[in-house]
């Protein structure tokens, strides 16, 4: 069933400083060579936030740009979903609440914080789609990951690829074609220790991201994941591969941004990459992607736009939208 | 606009053993009169979970049950929404996963984590019939709060009421006249030191759920935010209170729901009282409301249903159902 959608407006920010891949490496990885280290990555540079940063302060910058981008003023948004992997500035109240007070929007909208890691922003895009779709648009769906502040050297892996990012994307009711034409998703526990992040208020330790063991298994279902979601919702909407315009992935690294190229066939200029300079962003990377894509690239009204992604969880995901500009 | 759905099935639990208020009151709050204070309070008991118990383990439980009630399969399910306050049981991956993991569902089912601290059952089963209403369903929401693993006598009044307690609702298609008829939220961060639950992993310490200074600000707004919640669902579906049939309240202590019942003028047949019995249960409480009501009352289809909370954030919610079982 179609859901009607516009995509009104959107944004993308990197909060702090960059910091380049090579200090990273000699930091948790000594004797490693940074530089072919960083070519197979495909990360070149990623930003970590200032101290000062919150994900309420962050996400209010960021949404504020996305309002503007679509012309809307705060106050005329009905919802506001708030996408977030790390368990937030805080679990009680949720984070969503101070990132309205940042915005002085009390008690004008209501909101809520979701978290399906890496796939949360395709997640929301989905559920914010199906409010707008029943008349409780204009809704925003608002990213923010500051994994900086998850990673130590001690955990090479992670520490050496992932970052700080945020985007908003803000969605009205359709005057012309736009829709969310299908969805697929799926929750896999199989791979429950791939990627995790302890609760420290349990393990009594100052809890990290970690990646599980390293090998072809976990690249395998990511690869695997990502495009099972994508052939379900073609299926769906009876189309093919090449029936679709444009392609904003999660990139959790180049190497498997490649791969999910490949494996589906496709030309690199019907996405836009940006994890060489932005990093493994977690729910953010698919929602800057999809930014850049409707910043810099000729995307237009009545074309079509996948928005997939895939990450810990597992978790796995897509929806093919209509595009309504 | 309507979004078609059906209540297809619930159910509810209480996890471990049954507390009573005097022990607590004994240890928190030496030389109070326990018997008054329960009695003020409204809570004569409430359960805490078994150490063995998890969000995972308890929310997999309770949706069996669920599910045994619809009768339906898991498999049958597209989507599970999981709620829950307090970070679940750790922020990567989403604990919704490990939950599936429970149940043996592997790949089979997409979800994601929600969390609006008390309105989190009511936003999620607004986000739910959404989904269902554009073609997404079966649903199932899950709500798992273990809130006595966040409570300490140092915080005295948030120990003596807290407790744990989990519910399932399963929303599929409609076939008759059931539908969530109207919505409205609010969240309004000038009431964010109400109550909260900090990040321990920013703080550095064993973090437990603070009720910020006492007074009647915090009960009055409570009143305030529940009803205009009510107030404008009402107003949207052109209805007067006298129109709703049943009422599920988050229910945060005994004095509360006497005076959400007094504001809107009604008896307390309409619904149904469990906070005595269960305690303060987060997210869980409207929850165990609905499932009560369903479970006791004749609940019949065509008849009108608010669902509606206020907590933390301080955030609200009302949704008003016309029931289809």
């Amino acid at each position: 069933m179609n859901a009607p959608v516009r995509l009104a407006g959107s944004a993308s920010l990197l909060p702090g400083r960059p910091v380049e891949t090579r200090p990273l490496v000699e930091a948790a990885m000594p004797g490693r060579d940074a530089e072919s280290l960083a070519a197979r990555i495909g990360i070149r540079t990623r930003h970590f936030a200032d101290p000062a940063d919150t994900v309420a302060r962050v996400g209010a910058q960021v949404l504020g740009a996305a309002l503007a981008d679509a012309g809307l003023p705060a106050t005329a948004l009905r919802r506001i979903v708030l996408v977030n992997s790390h368990g937030g500035d805080h679990p009680i109240p949720a984070t969503v609440n101070a990132l309205l007070g940042e915005m002085g929007l009390h008690d004008v909208v209501g909101g809520f914080d979701l978290n399906n890691a890496c796939t949360g922003f395709v997640s929301a895009v989905d559920a914010a789609a199906r409010m707008v779709a029943t008349g409780e648009g204009p809704v925003a769906v608002v990213v923010v990951e500051l994994l900086s502040r998850w990673i130590s050297p001690a955990q090479p892996r992670s520490y050496v690829v992932l970052g700080d990012a945020a985007a908003a994307l803000v969605l009205t009711e359709a005057g012309g074609p736009g829709a969310l034409l299908a969805a697929d998703f799926g929750n896999d526990a199989r791979k429950l220790a791939a990627v995790t992040l302890a609760h420290g208020a349990f393990t009594g330790a100052d809890e990290k991201i970690v990646f599980g063991a390293p090998g072809p298994d976990f690249f395998e279902y990511a690869v695997d994941g990502l495009t099972t979601s994508v052939r379900r919702v073609l299926d769906r909407a009876g189309m093919a591969t090449t029936d679709v315009d444009w392609w904003a992935f999660h990139q959790p690294n180049g190497e498997l941004l490649d791969a999910f190229l490949s494996a589906l066939g496709l030309p690199e200029d019907r996405t836009v990459r940006v994890v060489d300079t932005i990093g493994s962003v977690g729910a953010a990377s698919a929602a800057c992607t999809l930014d850049r894509l409707l910043a810099t690239r000729p995307v237009r009204t009545g074309q079509t736009l996948m928005l997939c992604g895939v990450g810990a969880g597992a978790s796995r995901g897509a929806v093919l939208l209509r595009v309504e500009r």
